[in-house]
Parts: C-alpha cells; sequence; structure tokens
C-alpha cells in the first residue's frame, strides 16, 4: 500500500518583490493593476487583491535593485508547519524563525538549493474590510473596485534556477509539491518543473535554467482573472499606460494558461494569468514534455522575444555591484 | 424603378437628460460608468465615452424631475441638413433654429408627435483630447480610463409614446429612418417600432405604449460596451455600487442585443448593450413580430419585472406637478 | 492543538441518470452539450466531457422515470476509501460492495441519510484517448471536438433534502466534507448547505428542501464552462436546439457562480456553470446566509421561475407510481 | 458647399477562392468554421456563414493553385450599380457584363489596376432556411448549429498590389471607397490603404506591397465572430485541427481589430476577426501612420512571422507555371 502524500503546504501566501523605482512601482500595483495599499512599514507597502482571503499578498520594498525578496507559504495547520520546519532543518537549508510581520504570524525562513528566500507561517490575519470597501456579497473579502485591470488573487512563482532537478527535487521532498508538468532535456537533465501544493496545476514554477549562474532570480509573479478576456483587457490598460509588454496575450502549450508578461517600473516581470487548470485527480501523472516537443513553442506558435528567455531579476551584473 | 432612400441623419448625436440628483447622477455616470466630463455650463455637465468622436454625447442637466431634456441628431452634411429642416417645417413640428450648444454648431429644433424634444445640427467639434487624455493608438479618440464600467459610445435611445405608429411613421417619414423591426398587434396597432438611420439595427426605438397617456417620456438611452462580458461586469459593478439593477443582463428575442437596465440616481433608465447587429442590406425586409410572438418574451425565457414595461421618465404624476 | 480534518474524499466521481426518453437525453448529452459516449452497456450509455480525466462522469441509463441512479464519489487512496467505509459501514446507513462497474473497481454502496444512492471507489481508469480523439496538447486528456456546447467536465450535484441538517452533517461526519456556505433559517433549521471535498468551493449542495417529502430527489447536475461567455453561448445554443431554458444565465449570491438551468429532455435539470471560486484557505469560515439574506434573491436581482425552488427528480407522483 | 460622397456600393458581396485541394478546403469552411455548403455547380461549392443574408458569401472552386477567383460587391439600389457600371466604363478597367451566378444576377465585370477580378451586381437572393436551418429568433437567417469555429459573416478583403496609391485612387474614385486609415511611408508613397463602404472602419484593404511585382494578389478573406473570445476559441479548434496558425490572435494598431491569421489546406490565407469599429462619422479625417509609426508593430508589441508580410496567393512562381 503506498504511503500517502503529504499535504503541509496550502499554498502562496504572499512575495516581498525589490524595486528601485518604489513610487512608480506602487503606481503600477495600485492605479494600473488595481490593487489596494493596506499597510505601510519602513521602505515597504503591503497590497491586496480584491479576492485575496488574507490581508496582504505583495510586500513591496524599495531597495537598489529590482528582484525577490522573499516568498511566504502558509501550511496548512500548526502541526504541518511544524513537521515542514523539521523536514527544512534535517535538509540544511532551514535558517530560523522570524517574529512575523505585518498580517502573519512566526515564520520559518529557508531557501532553495537556488539561493531564494522563502517562508512558511501557519498563523495569519484575514483581512475584515473597512466599511468602504465592504463587499455587495458577504462571501466575497473586499469589494471590487473597478480601477484598472483588477486582478482576483496571487497565482504563483516562477523562479530560474541552475540546477533545476535539485530545486524541484527539495520542494517535493522537503515540503511535499507534486510536479505536474516537466521538460526533460535530452542530456537527462529537468529544463523547467511545474508544482502544486493546490488543486490548481502549479503554485510554482522552475521555468528555466538561469544561465548566468546567478542564483536566487525571479522569472515572474503571476495574479490571476477571471478570463481570457480581461487577460485582453489588462493589455489594453498596459498599451494605455505605457506599462512595457513583453509577451502575450497567448496561450501556454505546458499547461494551457493565458498569458500576459509585463515589466513592472522597478524591472521586475509580473505576469496576468488566467485559465489555470484544476487538478482534482488524487494519482496524477506527471506530463513530460521532451526537449524537442518543448521547441515546438506555445500553443498557438506564438513568437517569444528572446527576453523571455533571460531576463530575471535580479541582473547579474547587479547582484555582482552588490558584492 | 424605386426612388432611392434619404440618407441625411447620421447618427443619434446627444442627448440631454434632466435629473433631480444632479451630483449622485453625475457620480454614476463619471465614476460607475467611467464617462470624463468635459464642461460645466450653468445647470448642465457634459460628458463623453471613450469611444466618442463628438465633444459630448451626453448633457447632464438638474432640474426638479428625471426626463429627457432633448435628442439631438447629426445631419450627414449641411445640405442633407437643410433638406430635412425644410421637411420638419413642413410638418408643423418644427420649432426653429438655435444657436447651438457645447461642442456643435446651429441645431433646428423640432418634436416627435409625442412630443419628446428634438434637435438636428451638422456642424460639430470633434474630441481632441488634452494631453493626460491622449490615447496610446491614435485612431482612438480618447485614453480608455480603466474607471468602473467603461462604456465606449452613446447606442440608441427607446421613447414610450401615446401612439407608436404614428411617431415611427413621423421618423420615417420626415427624417429617413428605416424600420428594421416592429411589433403588431392584434388590433393592428404597431405595439413597438425599431428603426436605424445608421448601420446598426436600430438607433432609436418606440419601445412601448405609454399607457399614462402623458407623451414625452423617456424609456432609456443605452451606451455601448465591445462585448456581453463586459455587460456582465457591469452588472457586477452595479452591484458593488448599489445602483438599482431592473432587468438582465440578458438577450432580447427582437433585435437580439445583449442588455442590462439600471435607474441612474435621478430616476433615468440607463441601458447598457452589446451586440448590436450591423444590418448592411441595402434593401432589408421589417421584421415584424406577432403579438402571440412578442409575449414569448425575451430570448432565453427571462422574466421582465412589471416595472419594465411601464416606468418611463419622466412620471405622469410629476408632470402633474409641472403644469 | 485542532485535530487535523479528513481529505479522504478526492471529487466527485461520476452520477447516473435515469431517463424515460433515453434517446433524447442521449442526443441533449451528445449533440447538444457535445459530450462523447464512450461505452453501451444494457440500458446505459457511458459518456464524458473532453477535460474529464476518469473514462466517464454520466452515466445515462434508460428507466420509467427520470432521477438520479446513483451518485459515486472518488477516495484520494486505497487507504482513504477503506477509512470511510469503516465510518459508513459505522452510520448504519452503508449498503456493502459491488464489484465495480465500466471504468471503475469495488465500489462500495450507501445511502445519505435522505436517500440518496451513492458509491465510494478509488481504483479507476483513466482515458487513453483513440487516435481521433487524441488532442494537440498531451495535457489535455481528449480532443476538444467543438460540437455544441462543449462542456469541459463534470462539476457538482445539488440534492433536495427533507431535513438539510441531518443531510449535511452526515456528509460532514462520515466522509469529511467541508460546509462553506448554508442558509440558515429563522427557525434554526439549515435551509440550504454548499460543501465541498475539493478546492472548488463546493461539490455538493443540499439546495433546499424537498416539502413533498419523498427523499432521494435531485435539483441538479452541474457541468462547467471555462467562463461565462461560454454560459451564454450555451443559452444561444438551447434557445436553437428547443431544449428547455428554466432560469438564468444569471449570477448566485450564494457561491457567486454563474448559472444557466435546463432540463434534459428526460425531464432531469442539468446546470452549465463557470466562476466556480477556488477555496485555498486551509481553516476557512463557513459562511452564514440569514432568511432574510437569502430571500434577496440571486446576486443581480434575477427573478427565478417557482419552478426553481419545487421542481426535482423524481417527481413525488412517479415515486408514488412505482410503489 | 462640399459634394456629397457616392454611396452607390453597399458591401462586400461574396469571394471566389481558387484551391488547389478543394476537398481539403471544403472540409476547412464547413467542419472547422462551421459554414454550410448550399450549392454545388461544376467544380465549385458556394458556401455561406449563419449571419449571412445572401444565399453565400464563398464559392470555392478547384483550381491548379490558389488564389483569388473574384470580389464581388453588392450595389445599394439598380440606379447606383448603373452609375457605378458607367464610371468603370469610362475607367477602361470595365470588361462587361456577366449573366449572373448561383444566388445574384447580372453582374458587371472589371479589375482594379492590379488585376484583381472584381464583379458589381445589385440583383441578389435572400436567404431562406429549410426547416432544418431555420433559426429560433425569426431576425437571424439561419440556425446557429455550433459547429467549429462558428463564423458569423463575410466581412473584408485584403489585397497585396504592387502600386498602392494608384489602386486606393480607382476604389474611392471609381467606386466611392472612403479611405480610413493609411499608411504612407518616407518616400511619400502610400505604404497600406483601408477603405470601407459600409460604416464598418473597412471592407477592402490593400494591406503591402507585392514586392514580387506578381499583380492581383490575395492577402487574406476575413469572416467575422462576435467578440475576442471567440477568436481565441478559434485559436484552439484550429490547433487541434492541424490548421496552420501563421499569427495572432493579437490586436492590430491599425484599425484596432482583433486578428488570427490561419491557411486554409489549400493555401489562401483566412482571418478570423472580431472587433472591428463602427464609423459613423459622416465627415471622418482619414488616420495616416507614419513609417516609423508603423514600423512599431501591432498594439501588444506582437511579434510577425516574417510570412506575414510576403506571403499571398497566388505564389509568383505558380503565376509564372500558368504563362
Amino acid at each position: 500500500m503506498s504511503v500517502e502524500p503529504i499535504r503541509d503546504i496550502a499554498h502562496l501566501g504572499h512575495v516581498e518583490l525589490l524595486t528601485p523605482a518604489f513610487e512608480e512601482s506602487l503606481w503600477f500595483f495600485t492605479d494600473v493593476l488595481g490593487m489596494e495599499e493596506v499597510e505601510r512599514r519602513g521602505e515597504s507597502a503591503y497590497l491586496r487583491a480584491f479576492g485575496d482571503y488574507e490581508l496582504s499578498t505583495l510586500k513591496l520594498t524599495a531597495a537598489d535593485r529590482a528582484g525577490p525578496g522573499h516568498i511566504a507559504w502558509r501550511a496548512t495547520s500548526q502541526q504541518a508547519l511544524e513537521r515542514r520546519v523539521a523536514a527544512l532543518e534535517e535538509s540544511g537549508l532551514g535558517e530560523g524563525w522570524i517574529e512575523g510581520d505585518f498580517g502573519h504570524g512566526p515564520a520559518y525562513r529557508f531557501s532553495d538549493p537556488d539561493g531564494h528566500p522563502m517562508e512558511l507561517y501557519f498563523q495569519t490575519e484575514k483581512y475584515r474590510p473597512p466599511d468602504h470597501m465592504r463587499p455587495a456579497l458577504k462571501n466575497q473579502p473586499q469589494k471590487f473596485t473597478a480601477r484598472g485591470v483588477g486582478v482576483r488573487r496571487i497565482d504563483h512563482v516562477n523562479l530560474q534556477a541552475v540546477d533545476i532537478d535539485a530545486n524541484s527535487a527539495f520542494m517535493r521532498e522537503r515540503l511535499g509539491f507534486r510536479l505536474t508538468e516537466e521538460v526533460r532535456l535530452d542530456d537527462g537533465r529537468q529544463g523547467a518543473a511545474w508544482m502544486n501544493v493546490t488543486q490548481k496545476s502549479y503554485d510554482i514554477a522552475y521555468g528555466g535554467r538561469d544561465a548566468s549562474g546567478t542564483g536566487g532570480r525571479l522569472h515572474h509573479v503571476a495574479y490571476a482573472l477571471d478570463s481570457r478576456e480581461y487577460v485582453l483587457r489588462a493589455a489594453d490598460i498596459f498599451l494605455e499606460e505605457g506599462v512595457f509588454i513583453e509577451a502575450g496575450p497567448a496561450k501556454h502549450a505546458v499547461q494551457q494558461t493565458f498569458f500576459l508578461y509585463v515589466y513592472e517600473p522597478g524591472g521586475n516581470r509580473i505576469e496576468m494569468i488566467s485559465d489555470i487548470k484544476l487538478l482534482l485527480d488524487p494519482d496524477p501523472e506527471t506530463i513530460t514534455w521532451s526537449q524537442a516537443e518543448r521547441e515546438k513553442g506555445q500553443a498557438w506558435r506564438t513568437i517569444m522575444p528572446e527576453s523571455f528567455f533571460t531576463y530575471a531579476t535580479p541582473l547579474p551584473e547587479e547582484v555582482g555591484q552588490q558584492g
């Protein structure tokens, strides 16, 4: 009889993004994407989408370069959190507890093998809207304000990694992520890996190799919209607002999600996503794409710009400047 | 050889709406519908949708009751205007020229037989956006601001009339409107009439009988959205903002348009519309619906509230109070 | 420290529908909804939607009246199945094992307190498409055939029950369903209950009281579409095909799903649904609607026909005829 | 006082396409696009979209190479037809009358200066559906069959030309087309021209220069869908059916239409289009894009394949083979 799977991570909680253009980034997330700022502390603004149930899913922090601050996952329970912390400590990549932050309780810090800073927490504060943010229907966390793009909720992160096999194995073995789709290169290495903890078909991807060898780099953070039409509408809005559109709207072959990639003014790539599929099968097989299959490109033969395969934050030269 | 049709009226130019709740009505059209205020004169605000090519398509005027101020049609040329004025003068329903108003030149005033005040003009001022309203693409009059519903352009007016046959005949004979669809009651009278001057399948409707006998009453003014999804999104926004939704979103059997009816805070009914069909056939036959066919209701059997068939502005009792 | 929740049921597996008009019902599900028939055994046809990963999600069985044959749930593992069978046996509502059916292995039969026949199984056969049903993208079970409505996957069942409290408690306590939203009547009884086992916000509902006292009656089975526009398109198709549209398309206040209800030719109510929300929070609070809140109706004030609250299959008089 | 415009051409009537793969092309238009075959005569099939009011808008003719057979325009009246024939005869490009064809009466043949064969006619047969094609709503020409893509109506043709200035001038001066948008190259020549006769913002385009000098080549024929979502759905269907997708779905900067280009099996490029804008202004200014503006590409920076700028039917080498 097979061992039952680990189900200790509930979902992606929030992402901290560093930006060298704080005010412009804040404009992008609030005025253009339509998110709400719920707190300001030190160099950081805390933002939320109207459908997020927690207080905040994006922490925007002024810094001298773009890139990921940290990526936080909510555990399914206090016991689940403790089980995962034990597994992380065993891995040698655990870093210890922090007291918490605006909106959530104690968090355990660690890094994946590639050096992306992550946190794990369980205690959270759920959003209680003030009067002017009260929704008409009580089963929605917040009023839909109909400003700009109007993203509904945080969806996933996509990271570059020098060694994708090692990172996807770590997330699976230590945290219980499930590999739903992957690219297997002709040389036997994993070229990309999509994994979930929820019943969305992915919550994290190591989407491509970090050819620069820098480590810890972010490909993108994704916010979800309700349908493809809203992704098209987002493109219309980005065009009007002068936001740099890198690729899309179009349909991925892998995972079949509908995508649109832009750079927020600080330089981080942000994805608008819809049509992420449910994966309700409790014992699904991993879909493996060969290198040849992957090279066929996107579903509708969309031509992607070269930057899509290379650009990630921080830029390698900026990391060098830090040292 | 048949006589060639009159093509002297280009399109619906603008509508003046009276409102006893000016500030709230202004909030509705600007913050909720996402229109822009381009001028304020006396008791009136002049508003435009982002796709309207003329300066303004809605004049909102403070008054002691709701209802139509006037309905203005743009002629296809100066000669066309003069031809129609001659025809109106002959009809006995012409009232004479006015000097013009914000955004357009001299206009000829008249009423339809039911007493709806109308105007005809040719000279107009086309919208030239200030810097902050400049669109990314020069083939669009104005930036799409992505605020609220985001209506694209004025579409049509729908009027009640005591005698629909008489009014639809007047619009056809004097102004060259074409009858595209109609309801013919069992007693032989016209129960409703939809007419166009453009290649949209209607620009004006006498949508139902004014059982009150008041005359000059407005059923609704319609603004167009690009697709059905945007009409659904409008309903979501009206729900959040506490705007009274009377009926829809749903699909009309007649004309097959997708509709959503609300009351703006001043009491006038406003329609959000999409999927108005093109009618490119130069010699189309009128579609006649029998009373029995009409009583089958909307396309998907949508149940309409009683108010939809009776409510129109001004209310009969208010007109009495005026006298 | 709280007890960790039961997670032994993976999802709704399939529903058996009885129909007194087998050929017409088959036409509805294949030609109108666009499902595929994958097997015929005795009086039953086995059908699937293009996105279903199991062989079949609908068993259509010729019978002398409409109604639910049985409702089957897939367990998350063999151990999970056995744990649930033990709990069902303890409840006194267990009935014993059957050998399996087309597409799945041994199943345990039981009834909820209201008498709806249910099954639980784990072993299943995943769909392997024949050549002409092979999809262009290997992460999709089957080719999208673009015939008719084109439903993607089975979504949920909605049942009437004489005693909703008793039935929702049974599903929660014996099977681990979670109550996501409910209506609580002024007299303290539960008026309706929505529960999930997946991260969709519901997988089963006891949507209303069975005032007839019959027991075991089905309100509807729902199939999911990707967006609201496809639900509107379904309504267009039902209109063309003469399928009886009872209510919608419109938006529920409870759960905020976008709905369209029709009767298949055998008399069972079928829902087209989109916009079912993800519920990723591992410790969500139940949303409780008071009787007064519920009486406000649907999100956009859509008027529902009386039949929506009373009609369910089998009809009480038919059940009497069976005796 | 300005001269009133010519309004003698009503709309694009039909296009004849030559195909060296007749059966495969027929499969594409009927099974994939969802059009109906209404007649077969000799080497030709006559097809219609469900919203076309005339009998047929596409004549598909077996031939030894792809390309345009002829392009036919319906006049607004018999007088209008005669006025245009007089103008064509004067131009020296008129060729004389033919008796008519399936679905329309006498037609006058001519070519534009680039050698594209065209026809002009007025008498037409309107579609009267047989019982199985009768729509549920009488204001629609034909039942919507919900098979495949489901195109609504013919929209426009896009032609290459060796000398765009000359061809656009011909269409304007002889036939009354209006230039709505154009590209003006740095050397002063017209790089592309979009013209309308209806209130859609274009009905014909000379979309680019024929660098091969061949003459008479077709860039594409476009069929219209109701919204962007249906263009996306078309891409999904083309992917499943193995139809070659060249570019899109994406948004043009010029005209802002939403496009998807595929090659039908015979080699002709076909466009799925939505969001063509209404142009109701009776005295619009032509929008002129400079070469630099045009080189910015599509609205959302979509990368177009090189073939989009060069490929047209017939291929130059095939025309050589004909000689």
